[in-house]
């Protein structure tokens, strides 16, 4: 894409009010703009990154054999008087509000119960299952304090997916295929080396541990305790003697570390689906309540975090698998020049290379600051100087020095 | 996809307060489901339905050369103060609710004046002209009353386009630009020969007409008039003897028809930008305001239309363009044969065909009559029978006949 033709523009300054790194690099390159706190639009270069994390998030899901739905944002106060947990004093993240017959309405913070209900529609037999289904859905929470940038806020992308198993074991093997999925998608968005499995209480519903996905952040909000000869890791919810001696493990063995919480599985057993009155019949025809599991990436909170890890003074570096272009390429070139500029640009995105080509009538150095804040791994400067040696200068985000490379070449 | 696989079901039943055919025939065969009244969730079926008819939308306003963004559901109050559309007097579709600190947030309805907000980040030189912008976003409008299902949703995926521009000229020419990118639109998706552009009233800002693209069908909410000769409509608005001797036409040069808005366009002139205080330096270095036009397709109202428009007594008929699925395959071979129709399947799948294969123990009346509410267009049975023949019977789902064809000519 010609970057004359992009609407953003990079800004000198962030909002005074953003104390997140992410936020202030976001806004200033133009991959988000600021509505109010907590809640955030995202703008061409920030949509494109979003799409590629969602890609590989789903291409993961639908090897798991998933399904993808949308639920609605609009909840229904009864379905949730179900389990309690439309009450404000329980759950205190809703956003409420009046249909015109003066009826309440929730906006959708999590999707557990409508999901629920509605599959009674569709799970009655035994032979129904194991079901899974996902979504990447706009959840909105009334948080008390909007902080962190992307990384919490009032409104943000979640992919979450659903397990439905008639048995324990049909619901576990599902829960163990999920966590080397899991594992594979914050590899794949170049988190892998830094992300941990953590185990952490296993909640209301059962006495296991439930298990959070934490990446290890300066800015994270989160306390984890790793053990990297293990390559384990728990919370400081279960970072006691008595715990960890379960198993066989002692505090020593462990370091403190600060991390961002970037996914989460949750084992409900038949609890969820008692309370939610979702039933089956099985081989007897007799009634059984469903199994259910909960599995969530924070899509949008991935991208701040990504930010966080990957940055220096000057801005942001993409992976490439999530980067909004592989190659930024940077025309220095004058009048006669700027169509062998051009014609590079258009020979690279024949090769169905994502290029994003600075064909701005602007600075150099501006151009340069430009690319380093925006981050695109790949920097190709084309100047008269180096189309002189019939080259462009390739000089990658992450490294200090440049090389010619002949244009044939690239 | 194998159908077993499949976690919906078709439905005997549509709920009793479903009197549209398009709710009826989408809910009965699994492609959403009913959330509240004017509230449905999408599921796998209908995700790949408004999935098709948002990918040809995208396409056509990327040709247009309209970046893609997604604005914030939470929209803050001050900025539509300053149109005076925050007054429930004034907008009486609005969902409010409170921050915790208790100031009003609302649910985006429309986002004309948040993008115009937004631009004043970037637009500031006339260098920076002319700009489109577009996205796909979940509108929630607190409607009195939803019906005619999909239609009128209380919450529903709406393409919003917005162009910022310096001059008229720029407006008026992408203006015209899009009624045609909007009939592409229209014929893409199967809806060609019966959409047209109507002229409306020009509306607060503008003495000139505004253009609706109204597409006939018996159950739509409006009444237009169409003069097949001529290609054009008017609607009720302006079919007055004055306004049509304006355009050197007659009363009864026109037909009266039903018809479902399907899309519309809307030219603010400067008046809105004027409002919101959106100014850019010219040439001279004078400030002017910026011309804007905006521009809709509601997605999901489309896909509902083209329930209304296109059905039978037996169910949906969708055309090839945004099928969820381009074949239905339906294996009635026992045992031994079965392996035969796996085989057909993973054929089709390797050449890039889109099959949902009816692979589920379930009566063959079961599955003709499943195959038929669905709407697949192109239906393939594999059965003993067929096989003796070295065969399989295709069918046509609008059309009565069916015809034996060689599995390799497949």
């Amino acid at each position: 894409m010609r970057q004359s033709k992009l609407f953003t523009k990079t800004l000198k300054d962030a909002p005074k009010d953003e104390v997140s790194k992410n936020a202030q690099f976001l806004i200033r390159a133009g991959f988000i703009h600021k509505e109010m706190a907590g809640v955030y639009s995202l703008m061409p270069l920030g949509l494109r990154v979003v799409n590629k994390i969602r890609k590989i998030v789903s291409e993961e899901m639908e090897q798991l054999g998933s399904e993808e739905i949308i639920m609605s944002t609009l909840q229904s106060k009864e379905i949730w008087e179900k389990t309690d947990r439309w009450d404000d004093k329980k759950v205190d993240v809703w956003f409420k509000s009046q249909l015109k017959n003066g009826n309440e309405v929730g906006f959708g913070w999590s999707h557990e119960e409508p999901i629920v209900e509605m599959m009674k529609s569709f799970l009655t037999s035994y032979t129904n299952f194991p079901k899974f289904v996902h979504q990447f859905q706009n959840k909105l929470r009334n948080e008390v304090r909007a902080k962190s940038g992307i990384i919490r806020c009032r409104e943000f992308v979640m992919k979450d997916m659903y397990a439905f198993c008639a048995t324990d074991e049909q619901n576990m093997d599902f829960y163990n295929k999920s966590i080397d999925a899991y594992l594979k998608v914050f590899k794949r968005v170049g988190l892998g080396d830094i992300t941990y499995v953590t185990s952490a209480s296993g909640g209301f519903f059962t006495d296991k541990f439930s298990h959070e996905f934490q990446t290890i952040c300066e800015s994270g909000e989160d306390i984890i305790y790793v053990n990297k000869e293990k390559n384990i890791a728990v919370n400081k919810e279960i970072y006691n003697k008595e715990t960890l001696e379960k198993m066989d493990m002692r505090m020593e063995d462990f370091e403190e570390k600060k991390a961002a919480e970037v996914g989460n599985i949750f084992n409900f057993g038949t609890g969820k689906c008692e309370q939610m009155a979702l039933y089956f019949n099985d081989k007897d025809g007799i009634k059984k309540p469903v199994y259910l599991s909960s599995y969530g990436i924070g899509i949008t909170r991935l991208m701040g975090v990504l930010v966080e890890v990957y940055n220096d003074e000057k801005g942001m570096i993409w992976p490439e698998s999530v980067a909004p272009f592989q190659v930024h390429l940077i025309s220095l070139c004058k009048d006669g020049d700027a169509k062998k500029a051009d014609e590079i640009y258009e020979n690279l995105v024949k090769k169905g290379i994502e290029v994003l080509y600075d064909d701005r009538n602007t600075r150099a150095g501006e151009k340069f600051a430009d690319s380093d804040l925006i981050g695109i791994p790949k920097r190709i400067v084309v100047s008269t100087k180096t189309l002189e040696k019939n080259s462009v200068e390739v000089k990658m985000r992450n490294e200090e020095k440049s090389e010619l490379v002949e244009i044939e070449k690239l």
